[in-house]
């Protein structure tokens, strides 16, 4: 059948070459390759991680292992690790046809992602001027948190682009995403614990930028497999509530021990409930006869979780998190059954999961909620310690002021969508050049043009059962 | 087909509203709003997520961070917030043409309740008198652990009824709970660590007795569609899984730090294993040429950890945690094959997912095998500290002797039964009023009726092959 | 069509005696008796369990409960239970009328092993002579970790066994593992913290040498169901990701508290990322227009965890964590390609899900790579506690050099490898006995010899629709 299909598509002369056979094995081996060589000059254990541990406690008077920051840390990165692999993957499987796509191409860039940013984030964060090393892994930058970025802008991308391509998407990507995450928590001091800015607007709207470039006016040639299958959105759902019921860990993976931790994980539980409640709501009011539709659930329940990001670890209060849940769950949904259409007839701008209502818009918001309870902070509701704690106002920042800081928090959020818009539109020049092996108009959203798929589920056992019921007639007679 | 398939019931004059679009907004709306109010008055962080937390250490001598309770409870939370959501969602999902149904409408009443558990049991445990403030939220209290006596209840009621009804049941099932649990946990000073009287023995008579109430006499019409499909099943044996693995979290979650906390999982771990083994064994022994069920392997396996609830923090012995999984797994694999069938022909009771069999049974047997193991508690198996630690025998219950606490126990699990059938026929006369948008009977176990259900999945693959096959044709000639 | 299909076997006099009904539930009933007899005489809490734990602390001045081994090793353990039930029981759902056996079969006997690794392991591990008794369950001996091996040797015999036969390749599987296990790392003092050797090159030589014996030679009458469907191949997904997200819990799981557990997770995480890119780069070279292969992406993927099991928790370097899944994702992957069809053809050794290529290779080769590493040890890079304490260099083995450690690492290996082999071939003979019920050649991959399969998933919903048509149809006349 696979074959069967190119044939089609030479028939009708609309052929694109979508052999990727030496660009994909020679993209993956030679930047492989890079990531070792990389690794081998720049890359050391920390000391948490290193067999002078020993050494290192009985000089620091550390009296338990426990206070290994992989005890700390360890839970919540693997909460974080089932998102990005087993939730952001089946999420994206709800294409009928594209589900192995949508899993297995979020496991090929994510896998080459979280090394790239190893080493990105390493660069900018944590190099040691004294050896020109980086000491990793304390798990708070482990590069799953920094892919982040490049598969939400994969979102905006299913179906339309080839695995070459993607590796391209996360190159770049992840390059920005240490660029623009070092001039914002870095340079301009903002706290983002859950990449409300950095992440989700950042993200978000470098896959807009790119889907915009990438415009095709003949998707409609594909149609027919741009929609769901009843199994396709439960494998969905796998992918949402995987992503849903970790996201508290999320935000609170590299906030301070302690309290920051906690209160990031309670206000982003609740922000998430509200969301469920009201993305339902909007999604039985706005169907004939109060049906839901499986995309809003899939999609907006999720929304309180990218608004909580910035907010998260500060003292937002547990009923303003509910309030944050209840605005991005109607908001998200409105941008499904209003703005989607809308981007895609006015702005020509093809948003396949719709990341612009989940990621972008929500992630922007909650920049925004952010730089709002930052502004409103003080003594009082923080302590005086808490306060200089949560907002690291230490060093060349002792001086700072709650105002001033919702300032910055506020000129973050510029800073991410300006590198998501500006970044992505180059980036989409340059998957343009006719090298990349991505698909025609009318070959989109289907497995068949990069992998092996299997004959048809149904043709074999119906026959199977039509032979046997023919046999079990035989017998009878 | 949504249209069409309303049209049919039309045309047999058997119609029942199912229109939810004002229903269900109003209730997901105003009761969400209630919910942002009433934390607003009431919950406030509690010392170990709050800012001030850097000066309680210091006042409480506390020297690091790892004592925040977070890094005691989070994980095993994590795991229990995984039951809830993608465990009994799943489990719910074995019906051929209910999968949205059973996850989807899981999803949105225990978004709910956990808020709803929050504020009531807040109330109950929490509530500071001095301040009129609710404190939350340690983890041991989080909102998931009491939703789970209603989603049980959904169990019995899956596919029969409308999402507004499922949020009424949920909102009087957790006020319920709270009530129950306040009584038995506080009152008579009970322990039920995992909830075998509490949850599972109350949510499983609440959930019985509505369906009770509910009886639908031609509810064999809908036949056609109360059964699985391959994949169905599949999907389902995620649920099961997820439920049989995390169940050591469940039953430790809230114990005592430390022993408590370690015992109650092995003890969990040990009685499932033991679980699964007669569940194989009744399941193979009741059908022609030992074919396994997947009904059983999906439920039965899991009695085991419902058994072990109350006692799982007790010295029950690693032996004695076989014995208890043998057992249940025996019971309720018989209950499927014969309890569940005689409920519904000689009592009138139908139960989709057979909770009489997984959770209201063990959960009484497991009470009062609690009781059995608490009243044979001695000093020199626990120590005469290790006795006063895991029954709590301190302050107005400091002289209570393990025998009186063995007759309390077994008074817990009837107070929990009694909650579970006067207050599940009480909602399920409120659940009568033909007001909800239930299903009619011919229309039951249907995502048709609540969702947005996507075009058939097979119709479009083989024309597409079929059209393919065509074209190919052409091309050889 | 359970009759039916057997009756069809009948039909044609191939008929091999496939009921269970008898069997199955006599091994089930008989062991699991077993079981809890055993437990009663040897198993009982250990001090971290038991209620004595408060005194316990005081007598060992613990001031904290944090420091209960519960806290260090029950969230890499739950991580370990989820890749063994999740991991290992998705990862056989590929075949398309199999998942049920692939799943609930690893269920039940993943559920039997566990019980009787921790005996086994206890009696050569932990038995205390004084009291004849075996102090359970510290979670770094908990039988899950033991039941691998096992879980191994059934990928090579997916769908051609008989669920007794199954739990028959347990108990022996389990048994050897224990001996050889205590011959590598009690009398040779190997370190082996993921089992490269002691799961994964036994398991996998053990599962091959059982299939050998086993060898069927009209196995391609059953080939129309060996392979896979859409669906099918996305469950097999979750398995996978589920694997591959918490393989560095599993190699992390019983090593050190502290460095030693931080560092065997972060290479293990950096060698399975890398393992990913070579999958890909070789299986897209490997197919017409550079598709690539679901078998790959689901298998290959994890090799680089695999040949990381012995050398985690030594100073290999992150770059050398790379190199590692570098090369075993070539060499899996190649396996798939290559060495499964010849194993098959000119060794006459079938092998379902390619267990030679996953496990016993990649596992051979870490078991090397670890000798390697372990010769290559130096103070200067352990510091000279580091060293002690990662090689265990104490009482009778305090004189060894790394040098001599790397030579034992080596001869451990081969200890694994001949104990798959051996008892492998003498478990395959006992295995052929015509007495437990194993299926035709013409039966095999198929649930509905032990299953009670629904009706075929399409056959209800086309009807209906269709009748639908119909009534819409009248009502418009």
């Amino acid at each position: 059948m696979g074959n069967c299909c190119n044939s089609v598509v030479n028939f009708f002369g609309r052929q694109k070459n979508t052999n990727v056979r030496v660009s994909l094995p020679a993209v993956c081996f030679v930047w492989q390759i890079a990531m070792i060589v990389l690794f081998g000059v720049f890359i050391r254990y920390d000391e948490e991680s290193d067999a002078h541990w020993v050494e290192f406690k009985q000089e620091n008077n550390i009296t338990s292992d426990i206070e290994n920051d992989f005890y700390f840390r360890y839970p919540s990165f693997q909460d974080v690790h089932v998102m990005i692999f087993v939730g952001f993957g089946f999420l994206m499987t709800f294409l009928k046809r594209y589900s192995f796509g949508g899993v297995g191409f979020n496991f090929l860039i994510a896998s080459f992602g979280l090394q790239w940013a190893l080493l990105m984030q390493g660069w900018f964060h944590s190099l040691d001027p004294a050896t020109g090393k980086i000491y990793i892994v304390n798990w708070r930058n482990a590069g799953d948190f920094c892919c982040a970025g490049s598969l939400i802008a994969y979102g905006a991308l299913l179906g339309k682009v080839s695995p070459v391509q993607l590796m391209v998407v996360t190159l770049f990507g992840i390059t920005l995403f240490a660029v623009e995450e070092y001039i914002i928590l870095d340079l301009l001091h903002c706290k983002d614990a859950g990449g409300s800015m950095v992440i989700h607007a950042f993200g978000g709207y470098y896959g807009l930028a790119i889907s915009w470039v990438l415009y095709r006016p003949n998707l409609h040639q594909s149609k027919r497999l741009n929609g769901s299958v009843y199994h396709s959105d439960m494998f969905a759902m796998i992918g949402t509530l995987f992503l849903w019921m970790f996201w508290p860990s999320f935000n609170s993976a590299i906030t301070d021990h302690g309290d920051g931790q906690h209160r990031a994980a309670i206000n982003t539980y609740l922000a998430l409930a509200s969301s469920v409640l009201t993305t339902v709501a909007i999604s039985s009011m706005s169907q004939k006869r109060g049906k839901l539709d499986m995309v809003h659930i899939q999609n907006a329940t999720l929304a309180g979780g990218v608004a909580m990001g910035t907010a998260a670890e500060f003292m937002i209060t547990p009923y303003g998190s509910l309030i944050v849940g209840f605005c991005t769950g109607i908001i998200s949904t409105f941008g499904y059954l209003f703005v989607t259409p809308c981007l895609e007839n006015s702005l020509k701008l093809q948003d396949t999961c719709g990341v612009h209502n989940l990621h972008a818009a929500p992630g922007m918001l909650g920049g925004f909620i952010g730089a709002i309870v930052a502004a409103a902070a003080s003594e009082s509701v923080y302590s005086k310690e808490g306060l200089i704690n949560t907002f690291d106002f230490e060093g060349e920042f002792a001086n700072r002021s709650p105002g001033t800081q919702g300032g910055f928090q506020a000129a973050g959020v510029c800073v991410a969508i300006a590198f998501g818009l500006v970044g992505g539109a180059i980036v989409g020049f340059i998957l343009r050049f006719p090298i990349w092996g991505d698909p025609a108009d009318d070959n989109c959203f289907d497995d068949e043009v990069y992998w092996e798929v299997p004959e048809e589920e149904e043709t074999i056992p119906p026959v199977l059962e039509y032979n046997n019921h023919m046999i079990h007639k035989h017998q009878d007679m």
